[in-house]
């Protein structure tokens, strides 16, 4: 990166930190009516800041919910636009007791600021403002064009920010859109993420008699809604995990072979991801593919959860009426949605046992996405990552689903550059959240420099 | 029945409902803490009415948790001796708001009283008081001894009554025990219950991952406890619902064929049994065998309730480290409750699947019961009941469970006779609980003339 943008990075560690610590204070928690002020305070913060670094045309967007920012730069004709995306809610920080230091009082330990919201997503989406303030304070302009859209609502499902895109796509034009929302594949290692899993969501409801009846009266005679949901559910998988509903493989396209050799050179121990990470006695998954390629690259059905009869403490002899299951499957690129949906629905009906009647409600269905690395705006990136932390870029996928980028790619018609700058072990979600203070200063580099090699 | 009986009966009608009526006012509802002085209340309303019988030696025993009421009279040497049994306790009322009118204000609508407890069990167990008393004030003396043993932790498991009969077998020493907590099989028709079902209850618990797993990140590759256990509980039974647990059916003794021919004979409609009673679209069970003998004379397996994961409302995607199912198998006669433990055990050891962890805790676990027809207080009181209601007495089985008879079984080595006098349609623990006032007298009369026959 220039020397003067390092230098004012240099220069600017501590103010840097005090403004994040500012924000981190902030307990913006998007499932909570009570925090309802402290979500309005973050988009005013995340507003201030960005009139700070030099954005135009900053705007408080109200939405049905929480208020979305949005800010522009637009004096680089010719160049290309960057479309910068965070979210400033945060989790709730329960079980609270659980945290060494409060989750609003950021707290350094070991060269990491503990806080919620620390790596999801306060500390990663300010980078991008502080990435744009060095570049308007060392040049007096940005090398590329830049708009910003940050919401406060990706905790709660982001419905305002799908609504907004949808309507507003002449406005959010853009070339590429950039989302710091993800980690490094491990410390050092500059990693970009190139495809993310889709996923269709449904619940499944079991009836079986009109009301819970005694066991001792009817049992061996009656239909029993638990039984009959465990019988369905117990069919979408075989014994060694493969998915039994016909057709729900026949469209995953698999992982080129460049792809797929690249992973095996990626540090990943089995035993370590079975023990430290997972922490049971052995993994599951189809044979004849390793544990990345599971994860990222081929379709996973899970159970989210199970309800139905009598589940207190003691014993209850009821045949239980109803069963409901949460169940979902993870989708890879090229496979549809809606047509797994289809086969999902066919498959219960076909194995709904008699005397049973079940219901398949659609929570959500989003396909799979892959980004193309040669993408010029990928090499870029990548390039700019690898001179940063000096070693190769690695690409990755991540089995989770960020629905915001299949709005970007839908609405806009633009990838987007996943380039994040946590760690595997941030505990996001989770008590003592953290994110390493250097690699705030780390992404705040790498993202200047991503701006002026883009736009170069 | 004695002309003196039948006349004293009859000249009572009146008085013995208001009797009944004050002691359905009692909300002794044996759950609440909150209704322990009316238990007491309750408790001392049964032994007032032993002394004003004619009872003697009537003691209100203090137990653990709620009071026994024991009495006997014991002035016929040489004739056999009769316990009576029944409970004080009701269920609570809930859900109130579904009641047409107040639980414990007994209404008389359409010949029935309605009140919680009116069937289930102070109805029944108030005509025992009620036929000693005829008896005695008539003839001034019983045709046979008599003991009384009322209970008021049935709908509680009934732990006290359980103790005091394995530590009191001299005291409560008798030729045969008399219960009427049951039904008789239609409005009409008198009915002996000769056989009862065990009960093995479980529960069963499958762990996978160490805490719940974010799915995009682990599915397809961590075990999940909800899948686990459903993999488990869905290998117990086949398709057609033949338990598939080695050896459950070994010992299964078969109903005799003329047990079995009777119960041909029994009004009974599959399809109004199936419309009516269960409410679903087709019965279920195993193959070649009729839902009555289903339901009475073979094992049934059942999932009561099952929990794990997620099951609020929306979507949240989990890899659930904890799952949890209630599972049941009810016995039949020449089943060991033991080795039908031991044969689950060992089959969800055997179907745990790779990465999953079970544990099967036994809540409780009781045989089934068979009373011989031919044992002569049986006889003589299914000819007392053919004659009280003129037609000839039908011998059924209930596939439930009542443990007390199992006790008297055990530690007394007495059968008992199971006359009961409610209808199917009673609502026990339901709302509108009622009881056919007409049945509470021909209950009165019926026991009496028991009681004169079998000391003949």
């Amino acid at each position: 990166m220039s020397k003067a943008a390092s230098a004012y990075v240099d220069g600017n560690r501590e103010r840097f930190f005090g403004e994040l610590d500012a924000f981190l204070r902030i307990p913006s928690i998007s499932t909570l009516p009570e925090h309802q002020g402290d979500i309005e305070r973050a988009s005013e913060f995340v507003a201030g800041s960005l009139r700070a670094a030099g954005m135009e045309h900053v705007e408080i967007v109200a939405t049905a919910k929480h208020p979305l920012i949005y800010a522009d730069w637009l004096h680089a004709p010719g160049k290309p636009t960057v479309l910068c995306y965070g979210h400033y809610d945060v989790q709730p920080p329960d079980p609270i007791e659980l945290w060494k230091s409060p989750p609003f009082e950021p707290t350094l330990r070991d060269g990491n600021i503990y806080a919620r919201g620390s790596a999801d997503d306060k500390g990663q989406m300010y980078m991008h403002v502080k990435a744009v303030e060095t570049l308007l304070a060392v040049h007096g302009k940005l090398p590329v064009n830049v708009k910003f859209l940050v919401e406060g609502e990706e905790e709660v499902g982001g419905a305002s920010i799908a609504k907004y895109v949808a309507e507003n796509a002449e406005k959010l034009k853009a070339d590429v859109a950039l989302v710091s929302d993800t980690a490094l594949y491990a410390e050092g290692i500059p990693t970009l993420c190139i495809g993310l899993r889709g996923l269709v969501y449904v619940e499944v409801e079991a009836s079986g008699p009109m009301r819970d009846l005694h066991s001792g009266l009817y049992g061996g005679a009656a239909p029993n809604a638990v039984f009959g949901l465990v019988e369905i559910l117990a069919k979408l998988k075989n014994a060694e995990g493969a998915i039994q509903i016909p057709g729900v493989y026949d469209d995953v396209a698999p992982p080129a072979a460049a792809e797929k050799s690249s992973w095996e050179s990626l540090p990943f121990s089995e035993a370590a991801f079975l023990e430290k990470e997972v922490g049971s006695t052995r993994l599951t998954g189809e044979p004849g593919y390793g544990v990345l390629e599971r994860i990222w690259a081929r379709p996973a059905l899970e159970v989210h959860g199970i309800a139905g009869g009598f589940t207190g403490a003691g014993a209850k002899t009821v045949i239980p009426a109803k069963a409901t299951a949460k169940v979902s499957i993870r989708l890879v690129p090229n496979q549809d949605a809606d047509r797994v949906v289809a086969a999902f629905r066919a498959f219960v009906a076909a194995n709904t046992p008699a005397g049973i009647r079940t219901e398949v409600r659609v929570l959500s269905a989003s396909p799979g996405l892959m980004v193309n690395p040669d993408h010029p705006a990928i090499r870029v990136a990548a390039a700019a990552f690898a001179e940063i932390l000096e070693r190769p870029t690695v690409f990755v996928r991540s089995g989770g689903s960020i629905p915001i980028v299949g709005d970007f790619a839908n609405h806009l018609g633009i990838p987007t550059v996943l380039m994040g700058f946590g760690l595997p072990d941030d505990g996001l979600h989770s008590p003592n959240e953290k994110y390493r203070l250097e690699n705030y200063y780390q992404g705040i580099r790498t993202i200047a420099h991503f701006l002026e090699q883009y736009g170069a």
